[in-house]
């Protein structure tokens, strides 16, 4: 299996399944997922902490693969939060993805951090 | 589209030519990505901090509205990562998912909380 | 020593000592100094990520002894990080509740979550 | 005042008043804290996502305010945490730097980035 050929709503019901067959649909509630996200997110970001911007480009093989599990553990509980709200994840998605090319127009924003930034802190502003 | 059709091949797709047409692979470097990841984490995190566990699991619709566009925002750039590393993140999912189910048997945790607190606990004893 | 005696001064000052005997002053840069912070704020989360907020009232001694030693980590490197901006961190405490007490004057804010949470999400206008 | 003069003692007792005052001790719980310190972590950090290393040593002075901010926010919840728990902040910031001078002596890690994460990772082998 694969990127190419797996769909959101797959990785959904492998989560479902996995939680409903350890009864754990009662700590997996929104307050304790969203705190499972924050808490896995740090545990990659712990990978980078001491690396300047440009030596994260290069990572050795054991530290990518340490981090490609921490990334699927950020992913996994947001599918877990998505089946318990019963949201449409891939809408969410693609949802936010068109709200970020109308509040960033290529045109305006192309290669500019400073732009971004910018941006960033005017949110609503500049759409 | 939907959770049912979207595959996150297609969602990397996108996002790549997102982060391309503005000339973002600049910034969107590993380390400055795991920053982002949990700088959204942290503001999905802020819907449920005054609310009892209880109360996270009612939310009113324009609660779930902003907790959808959080939740979009973190595995956009999960995606983001994934593109740059050139890792195949449904493929990470469901190795995390299968080392899961061998670490949490289910017959051993069922609906036992301090059990998987322990396991956690214990990570690599109990294998 | 203890809280009684111990200046916030004094406490930064065996940071600095630490830090530069080490010359770690080319690590603890602000960027790599908040991304430790929000590490180490995870960890001490760790903690309560699967007990209810009930639950995290009443704590064993070892996890009382681990939580200390992650929120003493969070205070230490919001030392180091004041040392390297020059900030008077006991002033910037004190202005931020003076700020406080004025945004949540007590006579409207008394014992309401809602209230508090309402406050929150219309910072500025309440002032 | 200024940290040259105010204890920790001194801020938590201005902090607990500053709770009691609004009945805010029901929703001072450890597990709400744990998350509020996070979350103003992450607030700290999105000052520094799109910057170098580099860059985030030298500050614009409207930054600098708003990051100072973030910092009093951070150590604020950890002084109500502290409050809480009854523990003494100082002594453990003490203990925790005298654990850390043993486990990075400091003709072992001066100015190695790379030793500091090695050993980071080996915690408990190098004691």
């Amino acid at each position: 299996m694969s990127d190419r050929q797996t769909t959101i709503h797959e990785l959904k019901e492998r989560m479902a399944k996995f939680v409903h067959e350890r009864d754990w649909e009662q700590f997996h509630t929104p307050k304790n997922l969203s705190m499972s996200i924050s808490i896995e997110a740090a545990e990659l970001m712990e990978h980078f902490q001491w690396l300047t911007v440009e030596q994260s480009k290069s990572l050795e093989p054991d530290a990518l693969q340490d981090i490609s599990e921490e990334l699927a553990d950020i992913v996994i509980y947001s599918l877990s939060l998505s089946n318990f709200l019963e949201l449409d994840l891939a809408d969410a998605i693609l949802q936010k993805m068109e709200k970020n090319r109308r509040k960033y127009p290529k045109e305006k924003v192309k290669g500019k951090s400073h732009k971004y930034t910018y941006y960033k802190e005017n949110d609503g502003d500049d759409q």
